[in-house]
């Protein structure tokens, strides 16, 4: 399911494959009027519901009014989403969520690798909340509907598959000697996100080619971890966007 | 309330004021085992309750087993924030949050904020989240506890307070010709994060003596809103620990 008035439209947008939308009778929402006819013109059947039955198949409870049912979601390969940056002839640039759980974390972490032109999110399968949590859709505010995911069995097998497409594994850890700003981001590079409760897991750290860290300048010891992705992230945009090194090197 | 064991124990830590704190019975948690010897330290009640009476009494419905009652909250002024950034003998930076209505970005901005040194941050009264909610105590984990906040009922004003200070007003929008990579963060700054839904309202964008834009590679046209604060801090932070201005100047 996807719910809410952004992520719907947006999944419209991306023309994603959509079984059945329904939607709160009586609503004279633009937004809502705008997904009816999208909907419409690509052949999509459109149930008008009433709001508590909405209520009720809601997993976000914070449907505003529109509920998408998707097919089961695809999720691409860990080659393909490398591909994806020889493609387009860029750096490849990826976020690994190492057991990320939160949801919203998750859908936040789509969002950041959308805007931030990253070429695919790698999930794993353990413990990690997936893409067919709504909640995650809502978060990622359409964004789950462009950014190719690869969930995998084994982030460490992973992490190989890509060190042998000689993409470097950036930790971030706040225990880290070099800060974000001392590392050049301008070589191909996948960043590794950690749980929200403990960090990365040891042989994650230890497959690392390098470790980053956020500076922390006051008393909490760490960003909410799709905050630490959207800085790392941008600082990557950032020497990318220069064509040279940061200034600290 | 403060719900959750981190919340709890940075609470705890901090040293603010706690009237009770209620522990689910028969918990053999080790962090909850901390808190309870922390509590009777600092001769604070502590009442072991049934899991259903915390569950009934949560606000963020994830209590992980503890719930601190605290006085009604206390907010600072806006003179206090600018008065500690000149105590401390730094230029101040300060977070402007415009109506930001969920209390989970309002919690993550505070965290941001704290973690980066702001010296604090202002919100509105009208249609913003406010610090009594448990859920913003949750989402900033630990770090309402540490970050001045202000609560104004108008931001224009504040705006006002704060220029006539030399502090500079920068807004955040996506359409702004200025990335935040060009502009001057080592002088004087408050940065203004727009409501989720519709970024700055026109007034406070007109007030902000210049805009950044953070660069946005994909189709979704905006990062969330403590995505947004966290990327504009760390910039923030870079520039004033290079000590000059950004390669892009």
């Amino acid at each position: 399911m996807i719910e809410g008035k952004n992520a719907v439209a947006e999944a419209l947008k991306a023309d994603r494959a959509i079984d059945k939308i329904f939607v709160a009778d009586g609503n004279t929402d633009r937004v809502l009027g705008e997904i009816v006819r999208a909907a419409a013109e690509k052949r999509i059947v459109v149930t008008f519901v009433d709001r508590r039955a909405l209520d009720k198949k809601s997993e976000t409870h914070a449907h505003q009014g529109v509920i998408a049912m998707v097919p089961k979601t695809e999720y691409a390969e860990v080659s393909d989403i490398v591909a994806i940056a020889e493609n387009r002839g860029e750096a490849p640039l990826i976020i690994i969520c190492d057991e990320i759980s939160d949801p919203r974390n998750l859908g936040a972490i789509l969002r950041v690798a959308e805007c931030s032109g990253a070429h695919g999110v790698i999930i794993s399968k353990r413990r990690g909340a997936g893409l067919s949590s709504a909640i995650v859709e809502k978060s990622s505010a359409g964004a789950a509907s462009y950014i190719p995911v690869a969930r995998v069995s084994n982030i460490n097998a992973a992490i190989r598959e890509l060190k042998a497409a000689n993409i470097r594994i950036c930790g971030a850890d706040a225990d880290a000697d070099s800060t974000l700003w001392d590392l050049d981001f301008t070589i191909p590079i996948a960043i590794v996100i950690g749980s929200e409760g403990s960090g990365l897991r040891r042989l994650v750290s230890e497959n690392c080619d390098f470790i980053a860290s956020i500076p922390m300048k006051g008393q909490i010891s760490s960003l909410n971890a799709s905050n630490a992705a959207a800085v790392l992230m941008y600082e990557v945009l950032r020497q990318r966007a220069n064509g040279r090194q940061s200034l600290y090197r």
